[in-house]
């Protein structure tokens, strides 16, 4: 498998976390988001829609969106599962990670604050803030979702919500946000940033990290 | 069942769709989104969230997030199925889903309109421009992974991605935004429309429809 991927990119964060905690390997090609390499026509024919992550299984076939990506590679291996087995408790990991990857990342993404300084005119403080805004206001409903008792979002078992959370408070705290609203998710937080599996998919940690 | 929605609001606009695919009922509750009643303490104690849609199933547990009711009540109920059974077919149509619900319908959602008016100062022909940018912009990756020979997005079989594209294809057009770069978007949309399960789903259907 390939993953074409960019270190900072939170998305393909989670199928990096993915990956590790399934024990699985693809090759990483790096898109340089910040160099506009996602325009660039040689990953056009790979992946029109020029996002990443983009994930290029063995038989050829490509796949967008990082939990699309997750969702399948939870099903092809199933160990260790990313959900709960029952179908109500399952469908409120997937409700926590559709906050995070729903009511939050999208407003951060790349391309919309690049809109926000350029056709709307706005400055890097007005930007800083809506970032901050949008985190603080998703981030609320995670809290309250998540499982007082811990130690995952979930309880005992890792999951999707868990592989979203880590790098949306990674970008949380590029951005300086005040997080301190939130005990839980920083619990949950510190927890999982300490199993390999999460540790070796920071972006740090990234062969293109810079 | 119970689902708290709006005639308007896309998501739970997906949600009457699935239900009525299923043959399911649910009893109707108008959060009146226009007016803030999603602000209102009474919702609150039901949704913290304060979003719609959200169920609250006969053993009174609650959901929230349009895709994870879907996904419940097509693992609990499941036919006809709103995904094709191969994994990677599957995973591509939830790609198409989260293309819609991820990239653009949270751009579009009220409260970041409102963002945009109220703290950054945006006048209405601004964020009628952002409303189309992100669907013209969003749409284009829809209509390169739409099944070129349809009938629907994903071939013969009516899923998640149409579920999705129909409520987006009527807030396009309630912000008058220009469609004819998708023939095959707009050709699965009519064939979509003219099924009952989508026809009764319509907001202007709808109890709260003003």
């Amino acid at each position: 498998m390939k993953l074409y991927g960019y270190w900072r990119s939170s998305a393909a964060y989670r199928v990096r976390i993915a990956l590790n905690l399934k024990g699985l390997h693809a090759d990483s090609i790096a898109i340089n988001l910040a160099d506009g390499a996602q325009s660039d026509p040689a990953y056009a024919r790979i992946n029109p829609h020029g996002r990443v992550p983009f994930l290029v299984d063995e038989a050829g076939h490509g796949l967008g969106q990082s939990l699309a990506i997750i969702n399948h590679l939870d099903r092809l291996y199933p160990e260790p599962p990313l959900y709960p087995a029952d179908s109500m408790a399952r469908a409120r990991v997937e409700a926590i990670a559709l906050t995070i990857a729903c009511d939050i990342h999208p407003l951060n993404n790349l391309k919309v604050l690049k809109y926000l300084k350029g056709p709307l005119g706005k400055t890097q403080a007005d930007v800083d803030a809506w970032y901050r805004h949008w985190i603080v206001d998703g981030l609320a409903a995670v809290e309250a979702a998540a499982d007082p008792d811990g130690p995952y979002l979930a309880g005992d078992q890792v999951t999707v919500a868990d592989l979203c959370l880590v790098p949306q408070l990674y970008n949380a705290r590029r951005f300086d946000t005040d997080l301190s609203a939130f005990p839980r998710l920083l619990a949950a937080d510190a927890r999982l940033c300490s199993l390999d599996a999460f540790a070796a998919a920071a972006p740090e940690r990234q062969a293109d990290a810079s």
